[in-house]
């Protein structure tokens, strides 16, 4: 085993690859919401003139690169690898925004971890030397996923109270070799955790497994705790996912309360929005971190963070087949400064 | 720029990760073609003795897994990353094939270029120090695909001359640090490629602009000619793909004659087994190489092979929407020896 790696799940970076540009694209509701002065680009409109919601999540993908590359000072041209992935059959969002970049690019599918598992590999490949640039790039849309996962907008069809609402909304980092900071130091990748969760409408419950195995996981093997962090934040949990979390720590005799949040909590106002357990969505966690989260790292007000993209790996055919929900969790550290994990 | 890279495209290893396992399981199509016997398991029964395609398909991939660790001489706990992606929606093959596996996983979404991809990846980890055992894997099955992308096989639908089979199998294959080889040496990541093609009933024209693309790239990153190699092999072009890209080459006064194949040509005999323009799918370039390329670099047939998986990364969402089919093509290169290389 190499020194690089902390435990099975965990790499230590040497030489901390560092965040040098993010973006964000959101649209109405996101714009609505608490976050909603955070992003680069919050539209009115979630159709970003094109002719089909899935053309629009393509539209939202190319513009959260384009202000994370502007943030980078640098060119697509200047990409070693993407990495991007998201929530539409086929990954069809990001084949057609990659289609505009002269960029090597890698494919990925992490449902609503994606994030998570861009910036892990992302920044594994800039730390072993083979990139100066690297890109993760993800997005979900509300229209599209809502026509593909459920119904067509026109049916109409009601929620129940532990749903969560897709996010509208792409989210890109770059990282790079150099930088100011803030930088990744670790990444714990995340193994199949599925505890039998059987109801779509409720994700929350079925990825909560995972983000507790991940979190005992990066516990373990970097040998910090919860206290460690000034903000360890989830995917997409929602509000139900978050308190099983918060529960199943609880029973290990640790209190994440005032270390602990989640994107889907965050990114909407709940009660006024109507949205039930909270956000969701490939593009929730994107946003949060490229739009907000980012941003307070540079203000200072988290010094260390611990970004823990969840997803839910089933599909509409599995669930149709009486299968149960997989979900998987990959947790990456950032930290304000490079030597403040050694 | 790092010297591991040799262009923007291309890395070179320089202590090449070894392949220590492969392994595959097919279908009874698969079985009666012309590389019948190479297959670890070939079944008479396209069920796999399961109750659906797709966990049909699940079952495929845990044989081949199976067989690829037992030839490496480990067990799934020793996997420090499993690579693994299929082109089911939201990639339900994989990650309940990954369900039943302790290890940290990252999904692809790469299409019929998913070894390859896992391959890259793979060999970028365990030659940057972040894992000393990394598993590629990937499936698909006909009926599942037939029923996703085309039409149930009840309905019986009639295929056109320039379509391709979907193969019914799945490939896994091992790398390590240390091993007596074959070694991965090189990896060119591709580019999505786009030339207007928006027939799906003719992939391989679809595919071929990314494979001469990727090819190009190899070529004038590397300083080698197609001649450096025993064998090139692209995915799964089929027999008009195929021609497509000798033909871009011979405008480059370029002649692959002899140096080049595809594993869609390979796979079935296509005037006895009535396949039309050949082999497709994930699982096609997969157990091509776990099943017969890899055992015949094992007796000395090929020396240097360049392994190169194709995609095309478009959805039936999309064809509806009257998109063209982007594809794309990565490149791993594999030699007997680890000296070759350098």
């Amino acid at each position: 085993m190499d020194t690089k790696k902390l435990g099975r799940q965990t790499v230590c970076f040497s030489d901390p690859p560092a965040i040098v540009g993010f973006g964000s694209a959101v649209g109405n509701k996101e714009r609505q919401g608490p976050l909603g002065q955070c992003f680069d680009f919050a539209s009115t409109d979630d159709t970003f003139s094109q002719i089909s919601w899935e053309k629009a999540e393509t539209e939202m993908q190319k513009q959260a690169l384009s202000f994370a590359l502007n943030r980078a000072g640098i060119t697509a041209d200047q990409l070693d690898y993407v990495f991007a992935g998201d929530l539409l059959n086929q990954c069809i969002a990001t084949s057609y925004s990659l289609r505009a970049q002269n960029a090597p690019f890698f494919g990925l599918y992490g449902a609503c971890s994606t994030m998570a598992e861009g910036l892990s590999l992302g920044a594994m490949l800039v730390d072993g030397g083979f990139a100066a640039y690297v890109a993760a790039l993800t997005s979900s849309h509300f229209c599209s996923a809502e026509r593909q996962y459920r119904a067509p907008l026109e049916y109409g069809g009601q929620k129940s109270p532990t749903a969560q609402w897709t996010t509208t909304g792409a989210g890109a980092v770059i990282l790079s070799r150099r930088g100011k900071g803030p930088f990744v130091t670790h990444v714990t990748t995340g193994k199949v955790v599925d505890k039998g969760i059987c109801d779509v409408s409720n994700m929350g419950a079925a990825m909560a497994p995972a983000a507790y195995s991940t979190l005992q996981a990066h516990f373990e093997e970097t040998g910090r705790g919860p206290e460690f962090y000034d903000l360890i934040i989830t995917g997409d949990l929602g509000s139900l996912g978050k308190e099983i979390v918060m529960d199943f720590f609880r029973q290990d005799h640790i209190d994440l309360t005032g270390h602990y949040e989640d994107c889907g909590v965050l990114l909407f106002d709940s009660q006024k929005q109507d949205v039930h357990a909270g956000a969701s969505g490939c593009g929730c966690s994107a946003v949060v971190l490229a739009g907000h989260l980012l941003r307070q790292m540079g203000q200072g007000t988290y010094r260390n963070l611990l970004f823990c993209g969840t997803g839910a790996l089933h599909s509409p055919t599995s669930t149709m087949q009486g299968e149960s929900i997989p979900g998987i969790c990959h947790a990456v550290a950032i930290a304000a400064e490079k030597g403040e994990n050694v």
